[in-house]
């Protein structure tokens, strides 16, 4: 157990803070914790056919490089994360899973965040009308699951919600 | 691409410092990002028998709770990531692994972070002399792979390390 004494500093954007807090560690030390109060998040692994889904390769600026991604986004106040994934995949891709399955609700960095994100599976894709929304997004990209499988085992692809949803569609080894 | 103008503040502890920078988007949009700079980390599944890994359950303050998980670490200054995970099992668990194999490298949090997680599977296992570090660590658990497995499925493990170590030991479906 560690007990918060104070806040001794924050940082925040419009979508989340980051606190140095003072803490009591479990032996009565006092130290420092960075700790980022970050609203929970959605994604999805989108079937647009048996054994294909929709990826998204966007600018990571943290890593300084682009990764390939499942669709995902954070929750908005007052959503529930079904409503938040079905609208991050219409943003993002144009389109609309009309049957969404959660597979799995994960932490991410457990040593510095609070967020959790949780996972889904999507599938009965429809084409909707909308404009996506290419602010963040570099390319869609339609790969067959045993293509994406496969980037996994190359070590290609680093993102930790893309490779633990694709562990929970199809065995990794 | 997202290129930095400016940081505009930032918040370090010893181990790592978080940075709000000012950055230009591919459209030419002014926004902030918030990035952490991590350094590099180590986990590894310590297998103590065929069938059998110990595991570390320790209190996690961003996320208020408690949780098990592999035995992990970040990297320490001109240290490479097997010295580091020999280091942290050795610190944690009291056990030197002679054999360790390299599964994956990934990043848990690339929205906000530039950490890389290396994952291992160590086994050979041979008691050290040396004490545990008791600070952070709340118990050490053995338990069968398909105990943690068991776990995954059933969602009571949380933490991305451990879930992608596993799924590379093991299939999750």
């Amino acid at each position: 157990m560690e007990q918060k004494i104070q806040s001794l500093a924050s940082l925040g954007t419009k979508n989340f803070t980051v606190y140095l807090d003072e803490v009591s560690l479990k032996d009565g030390t006092i130290s420092k914790r960075i700790c980022i109060d970050h609203p929970q998040a959605a994604a999805i692994v989108p079937l647009i056919s048996d054994n294909e889904l929709i990826m998204v390769r966007q600018y990571r600026y943290a890593l300084r490089r682009e990764t390939l991604e499942i669709p995902a986004g954070k929750i908005d106040k007052g959503e529930s994360a079904e409503e938040c994934i079905k609208r991050e995949l219409a943003e993002e891709t144009g389109f609309e899973a009309k049957v969404i399955k959660w597979l799995y609700t994960y932490a991410p960095a457990v040593g510095y965040s609070n967020e959790l994100i949780h996972l889904y599976l999507g599938s009965d894709l429809e084409k909707l009308g909308n404009k996506v929304n290419e602010g963040e997004i570099s390319s869609l990209e339609i790969l067959t699951i045993d293509e994406v499988l496969g980037m996994i085992r190359n070590h290609e692809i680093v993102d930790s919600k893309t490779i633990i949803a694709l562990a929970f569609v199809s065995p990794l080894v």
